[in-house]
């Protein structure tokens, strides 16, 4: 929804002026208009707080030498079914989709595809990978560690990343099942937009800098926490923090890249963290193939029909009833394709910032 | 703990009355051994809503003629890292392990072994079958679905099971790590003994009949349902709707099996559910191999750091600091190791009706 100061921009100029951005500082044709789509995902479905809004950070890195622009992605160990990757320290939106790829060839030639990812940076949405996998009609699956923000249960200080989950399903005559999901309880954007707005927070969202439980969003932006998927002990916020350090094991542990505390902040406004554990933050690409279990036109039959059946469910009182994961995104995106993208005024900003530091003009 | 009119039972007696009464009903030697290992796990590990307070469950099926007690396990599709397994309507308790086996016997070969189960039924903890794969150093992976209990976010009636996700990571020095969640809020039994005690149960964990929260554990059992991991919208409810769809997917649509509302429910008490989408309930298992992806020492030692890492946050108020994945189950491994399994009344009453009806002697 584009908010008051929104301006709003067609999907081809944020598309053209991304990928011009990225190729002002060497990186190739490909890989420019490869992360430039990564980001486009983002602004299309919706997660605002991905695409372009985050170019500016992209930028602020590769200016001070920080990411390598021409990395060259190489396999450390593999088998039938599974691969390690150094990214070389590039961009996570050009190893990313490198390493997805690599998944999928290991799935057409094994059934299933496993690839975890050290030395790499941040890779964008999730949600991005798998809806690629769906293209060649594979169930896919992302993960990646990020910037501490999320506090274990229990614990008062930030250990762990969001650490999103995606997977994604095909349908035959219905649209896919795209999860995509943090494992924190909300995502910092739901903070930061509370302090624009001067509100309070729920309950279970997050913590000060003592460990307390708060309503008021700044304490969270001021050396506070997030709390994980479930909130609490009675909740089940010990859920949300298992399911965050299994995204954060398979990302780096089994790749060799800096995991909890250690995970390189996507910022340069945050501190580096004290010590080093490995290289650069990690992923982990899972692909399978829907043949290697089961006649996929049956399988895509069996999704249009668990669509329909869960769609048809009794709904709330004040609801409309159950969404099917993917629902809300899609519908950003038929509006965004034809509407164009709203901006809010600090992006805006941020673009132009870009553009008068490398003279690539946004048009 | 022992509640009033607790008894204490060790782990060998309930061992090996479980095993002679799979016997008693015509379970071959080394599956009823199997069988009874899996509830025994649950027992030691504290789990006491999945061991021998199951057993009548079992029988009644068996009695019945529900169950299958010589299921010949069937690959029906199969790939380098894949199989998918018709489990010929056997115990889960019996199909478990062997699906599991099979996925790491895929491992081994490929790198990671990925295996769907279709026509199986329930298999006990989750927790289980990751922990075998530990004792062959493997990353193993646990999830199955289960009788409806829960409502997908925004909906008023139960259409998924609490359809569970495990994982384990072995260390080195330090114990492994062992993720074992349902993706429900809480579970049955949190509300079962809310009604036993008569105490009210916090907002989040249930709907009433007519899909509006509770605090009365009664509305949950006269026809309500369970909540997501996240509750509601605002917590994240939709994440672990997400999640236990994801599960139901994977070990359902991808078998063959029956999913969502049309699972086969595990007690006789429950209705038959009105359609049959597929054959039994469904199981996925998944063994990765460290070496596929790393040095295993590497791997070890980093997970010990890891351990110790996270064990060092600094608590939030009140607390002890966040526990480990696994940490309770082992604590009461060890108590129950020692001292016994303390077994309710009910429970005891069950075990002596079994007795009583097959002639297999409590002793």
């Amino acid at each position: 929804m584009a908010g008051s100061g929104a301006q709003v921009f067609s999907i081809e100029v944020l598309r053209d002026f991304s990928t011009r951005v990225f190729l002002h500082f060497g990186v190739s044709e490909q890989d420019a208009a490869e992360a430039a789509d990564v980001l486009m995902a983002a602004d299309l479905r919706g997660i605002d707080s991905h695409g372009v809004a985050r170019l500016h950070t992209y930028f602020e890195l590769l200016q001070e030498g920080r990411i390598n622009p021409k990395p060259q992605m190489k396999v450390v160990r593999s088998t039938a079914s599974t691969a390690t990757v150094d990214g070389d320290n590039g961009l996570g939106l050009v190893i990313g989709p490198q390493a997805n790829r690599l998944a999928m060839d290991l799935a057409a030639k094994s059934g299933t595809g496993w690839v975890s990812v050290c030395n790499t940076n941040h890779f964008g949405i999730a949600g991005y990978y798998v809806v690629k996998a769906l293209e060649r009609d594979l169930i896919g699956w992302a993960m990646t560690n990020s910037t501490k923000l999320v506090a274990p249960l229990w614990g008062a200080e930030a250990m762990l990343g969001t650490n999103p989950i995606a997977v994604a399903f095909p349908g035959k005559e219905e649209p896919p099942i795209v999860i995509d999901m943090a494992t924190s309880a909300v995502a910092l954007g739901k903070i930061e937009m509370a302090v624009r707005k001067g509100e309070t927070i729920p309950l279970g969202w997050g913590m000060n800098d003592r460990g307390e439980a708060t309503t008021n969003p700044e304490d969270i932006m001021k050396g506070g926490v997030l709390l994980p998927l479930g909130s609490d002990r009675e909740h089940g916020g010990h859920k949300g923090y298992c399911l965050g350090m299994m995204v954060d094991i398979l990302c780096c542990v089994l790749s060799g890249a800096n995991w909890g505390p250690f995970a390189i902040p996507f910022t340069l406004r945050n501190a580096m963290p004290t010590r080093s554990v490995g290289k650069g933050i990690g992923h982990f690409f899972g692909a399978m193939r829907i043949d290697a279990f089961i006649d996929p036109d049956e399988f895509k039959a069996q999704i249009d029909e668990y669509i329909r059946v869960f769609r048809a469910t009794r709904p709330a009182p004040g609801t409309g009833g159950p969404l099917i994961p993917g629902d809300p995104e899609r519908e950003a995106e038929k509006v965004r394709r034809e509407k164009g993208v709203p901006l809010t005024e600090p992006v805006v900003r941020d673009l132009l910032d870009i553009a008068a530091n490398t003279g690539v003009k946004l048009e």
